[in-house]
């Protein structure tokens, strides 16, 4: 079976009790752990009234509904790890043991997501169950994520995220030695006791549930070895990963359908070698089917090399590439812009002309944490996972950089650029399928710019633009490209005068 | 045949008229197409005093010795390309045209080259012809390389260097409307014209010389397209590959052995893709048997991915690491250091133990482009191409940078680094096989610093060492490593008071 005949029938294998989803490249959406129990808190809730979540996503271009299930704790009423309503009293304050050391608007959310879940467990209800049936009925093919090193608020050993099991086991983290930086706190999978512990939850999950796929989510959030130790570390999380395919292999026999095993890893691939997770390796070796490259969360990563993910990966695993809300030209550009459904468009045009089986949306829900442009999220859905759905629509392609460095790994982004006069810089980015109609845009301090050529071509300048969102609150300085773009671009820039240069982009459609 | 079977039997393959070199991984030396002319200059030259060059490699660890034999112009009397005397009166005086624009030092070196090589053409000797002969009797694997694009002295329109080919065709340049840069000036291989004409002279030397192997050097300069073409001219490239592989099989048969095909591309392997060298795919489709991977100048780059190029390329390459003659731990920092053996046998411990077959040597020749401590050149001829050789002997692992980048692509360097008091910070390095006594050293402006752990490992504040070359002018702090080095090694690093750290190195035995 070639790639494409395997990405196309994948989802009819898994589902097999249901009808396929349609075929073609599509979206994955990642429905994270917290935010639906946050966003129908106060509300009585069925059955129906929960399933009725996934309905938006029907007939959408959504394949696999990813439903993130727990961080250090669980959404539902897990049998082996707490449940994120473990020491919760329903009848106590907002400001009873468990959220004492959460304050403001954080306590409020607290105690929405657990009183919502621990309702929801008292009514017998399991969401994660109610969500995939619905799924599955909808020709959505349901998977559920298994965040496998989530470090939220653990700059607060007290909060009410944390497992027991991390709360009692300092002597398990990444870096016993400090606690600087929230990764010095993760969990060290070197410990067997570690590997062991995550394990049970793979074993429940795959029990528990008639899922299409379960995917270990590595990127939540990415730091699972002492800084040295990756290498080796990395030998044990493909053991671990051999054992989930083995576990899934067994529980798909049960249930008479093949279970799917997913992976999120960082963007580019010898990162996520020095990282331990060498999702590359373990899509050759057959262990996951879907094999998910992305940043972390600071940024958007619009150029990520999927050539090279397909190369070392092979044919037959499904690559997706992960998306993320957030879109920054650097890391301290301040105020952090968020992608819409324009820039959402861009990345998805270029990562998927470029390979990409699937576009990931990850913190593109429904509410809260979604597009500032929320009223383009039936769009979204419906046009950013294929390319004939995007062609044609304005679109664009900004530059960004990699969140996610192993160790010591030297950072390198294309901005911000101080240019003097006189001086030429270069940037590239990736436009996709042709763009007929296409600008160049720039934020600049200072300056004004001599001359910008794309891929040799000469620019022309055009009106100054303001009031585009996301973009600089200086507004942008704009050239048209006589000649569309498409593809790898690299743009010539020359400063005139003295000049700072903080975003660039390629916009048209 | 595998990898390894392929490797040991490539030479004997290879150079069947002769003896096989010793088997097992060995060291590639490029002897450049200029040094040997300067530095034996004003001498009567004999096809002896000529061969006897090669005399200094005969059973050292050299297999593969790698004649270049032209920039623009060539250094024998080429029927196709321009030879380096063209324009030559022996009779007139320095001041003569050919070297009008060339002043000082380097008129007279551009004489001494130029007369050398003419002298010996005016007595019907090749040098090249002769040094292949000579190689194979000393069961040493000769080898030609051309190299693609070289821009030496482009700043200089009228150097003596340039062929007419190039002065003629400016429109042929890589970037036409500009020159600001000596990569400006590069050949741009999107035409047709520019491509034959580098053709005829891949076929001269295959018909000229009964080589072992002939090595397409895309690393002199290593720019050959208009920026944002080279996906378009990457293709172009591999079907220039193509065409040479045919015809050396052709040349093979004729010869009555096989003869190889080499390239030198970027050290790392997007950065080579992004630049049309796809040496990886060049070598899974069968197209060469040697794949250099390489810095450019301006450093050695110690930590290049030697097992993500192994994954892309295949079992059936040669994997020659390129090492170049400077270090720098970051492209301004001066004066700029160079190698000695310590520091070669560290990178070439590191690059074989993590997959390289062969270590390759350019710019280490016996005179005027060598190590400053050249009483070592017998030993690092015998040394640096095996681990059993190198094992126990005093090594520096040095963190360097890479020096290629594709247009826009943006600049990674892990120093030098500033912190403030009571900062953390990161290096990373690879040391290779275990070292058993080791140290860390740095060079530190201000500070002091306050902690240093490897691989979580606190390490031993030792005594300040001065005087080591290559080495900092203010000399190096130093800790000593309690358990000693292997492999890959990250640095936790805090500063006391503010510091910035300029160099950075493990050293041991």
């Amino acid at each position: 079976m070639n790639r494409r005949q395997f990405v196309q029938s994948a989802a009819s294998v898994a589902g097999a009790q249901a009808a396929a989803p349609a075929s073609g490249t599509a979206l994955c959406l990642n429905e994270d752990n917290s935010h639906w129990f946050f966003t129908r808190a106060g509300q009585v809730h069925t059955r129906e009234s929960v399933a009725s979540f996934v309905d938006q996503y029907a007939g959408t271009q959504v394949r696999e509904l990813v439903l993130s299930a727990n961080s250090q704790r669980t959404s539902f009423a897990s049998k082996v790890w707490d449940p994120i309503w473990k020491g919760y009293d329903p009848q106590g304050s907002d400001d009873q043991p468990l959220f004492r050391s959460t304050t403001g608007e954080a306590r409020v959310n607290a105690r929405k997501w657990v009183h919502t879940a621990w309702s929801l467990a008292q009514q017998g209800i399991d969401p994660y169950a109610v969500w995939i049936e619905r799924a599955r009925k909808l020709r959505l093919s349901p998977w559920v994520s298994m965040r496998m090193n989530d470090l939220h608020n653990v700059d607060d050993p007290e909060s009410y995220m944390h497992s027991t099991f991390w709360r009692q086991n300092p002597q398990f983290r990444r870096l016993p030695w400090r606690s600087v930086d929230w990764r010095d706190r993760a969990f060290d999978f070197a410990h067997d006791e570690v590997r062991a512990y995550h394990f049970r939850l793979v074993e429940e999950y795959l029990e528990r549930y008639d899922i299409d796929g379960l995917e270990l989510d590595w990127m939540r959030f990415g730091f699972h070895f002492r800084p040295g130790q990756e290498a080796a570390g990395g030998k044990l999380l493909t053991e671990f990963m051999r054992n989930t395919r083995r576990l899934a292999d067994t529980w798909g026999k049960r249930r008479g359908h093949r279970i799917a095993i997913g992976a999120r890893v960082p963007s580019r691939p010898q990162t996520a070698i020095d990282l331990g997770m060498d999702g590359a390796l373990w899509a050759r070796e057959g262990l996951i089917d879907l094999l998910v490259f992305t940043p972390f969360w600071a940024s958007i990563e619009t150029d990520m090399p999927v050539e090279l993910w397909r190369r070392l990966a092979g044919d037959k695993v499904i690559l997706a590439a992960g998306l993320e809300l957030l879109l920054r030209p650097y890391h301290a550009y301040r105020p952090i812009p968020m992608n819409s459904i324009e820039t959402v468009r861009g990345a998805a045009a270029s990562l998927l002309q470029r390979g990409a089986d699937r576009v990931y949306l990850f913190n593109y829900m429904d509410s809260q944490t979604q597009m500032p442009d929320a009223e383009n999220y039936p769009a979204l859905l419906r046009e950013c996972g294929r390319l004939d759905t995007l062609a044609g629509k304005p679109r664009r392609h900004v530059i960004t950089y990699s969140d996610t460095l192993a160790p010591g790994e030297p950072a390198a982004a294309q901005l911000p650029q101080t240019l003097s006069a006189g001086q030429w810089t270069s940037f590239r980015l990736h436009c996709g399928p042709r763009l007929r109609r296409a600008k160049v845009r720039m934020e600049v301090e200072n300056g004004p710019l001599a001359t910008v050529r794309a891929n040799g071509q000469e620019c022309t300048p055009s009106t100054a633009e303001s009031g585009i969102k996301p973009g600089p609150q200086r507004g942008f300085v704009t050239w048209e490209m006589p000649e569309g773009a498409a593809g790898r671009v690299v743009l010539d820039v020359q400063a005139r005068t003295a000049a700072t240069i903080h975003w660039v982009e390629i916009a048209g459609a």
